[in-house]
């Protein structure tokens, strides 16, 4: 019989994630990911079907943990600005807690394995937040844009300015994070 | 006598990028990359030292290119208004044409390999681009942030929206990159 164990479960989760920054997608073996993680890989196959399933199943848990930290307390009954920027302020903090599951993401999202993902399924944990952006557009509080356009100017500055690759002088002080937020919102706000 | 020849040095070049966007950094050796750009090893080896110079030049190359590009036509006596959004549309515009290097330069800057590079180097293409900000600030038409910040909300959505592995669904037509570039120049003005 099969036991899952939660605790082995997440020590192949972080060998992955480690051992994919270290080495790459291509080298990154199930054998070498199993060692790393202290199991067999019988063990790993417990969990995982193969070495695509391992790479794009840890992407998925990253950004499932991920969309759960950015809407962490966020409350629909907040004003528009006030609960966007919580999100920002939210996705700051997690991605600069979580540096190696960041730069995980950052190469999935732009290798191959990408294709493999269902976005819709990851949209999802955002919905709360689109419904609010639509809810601004509709009051005519913020640029009546695209989703994605409004996304990519709310948020993904952040990204650049937490990746210590791109940014090794940039500290998410408060001061930092909050003025990066207020440039987020009048980015957006109409 | 080793001749050099720039036709073969261009094939090398998009012979790397094409290889790392298939198969990764790890497993694209120099006797493959030589492979596919049509010549030997030991031509390849007349351009670079050993494979780490291979893509950390590649690299250099393609950052080049990209300064050169958004730099175009940057006029330092336009309002900041109009000279900071002109460098957006260019920038728009080049990695719209140029996907390819784009995925290689995203999947670079996140990896170990970005550390080898001279940062300072790089950022001295856009040194026409910070003078123009500094008088920006100075002047109290944009806000007194961190040159990283100003550059993030300016320019990074750009890389998020035009990535076709981020935002399928995204079409730089001249509406969306106006409205982008609107959001930008709105995020940064004072």
């Amino acid at each position: 019989m099969r036991v899952r164990d939660e605790n082995k479960h997440q020590a192949i989760i972080k060998a992955t994630v480690a051992l994919v920054n270290e080495i790459g997608f291509a080298s990154s073996s199930v054998a070498k990911i199993a060692k790393r993680a202290g199991v067999s890989p019988a063990t790993l196959y417990i969990y995982y079907t193969n070495k695509e399933d391992l790479i794009v199943s840890t992407y998925m848990e990253i950004k499932t943990c991920l969309g759960s930290a950015v809407m962490e307390h966020f409350d629909s009954n907040l004003p528009v600005r006030d609960a966007v920027m919580q999100a920002g302020r939210n996705l700051f903090r997690h991605i600069g807690a979580n540096p190696d599951v960041f730069y995980y993401a950052e190469q999935f999202a732009n290798s191959p394995y990408n294709n493999l993902v269902d976005q819709q399924k990851l949209q999802r944990t955002f919905k709360p937040l689109m419904d609010i952006l639509q809810y601004g557009i509709d009051q005519k509080i913020i640029k009546d844009a695209p989703f994605e356009i409004l996304f990519a100017h709310l948020y993904i500055p952040i990204y650049g300015l937490v990746n210590a690759r791109l940014n090794p002088g940039f500290k998410a002080t408060p001061e930092n994070v909050e003025l990066s937020m207020r440039m987020a919102w009048d980015a957006i706000k109409l």
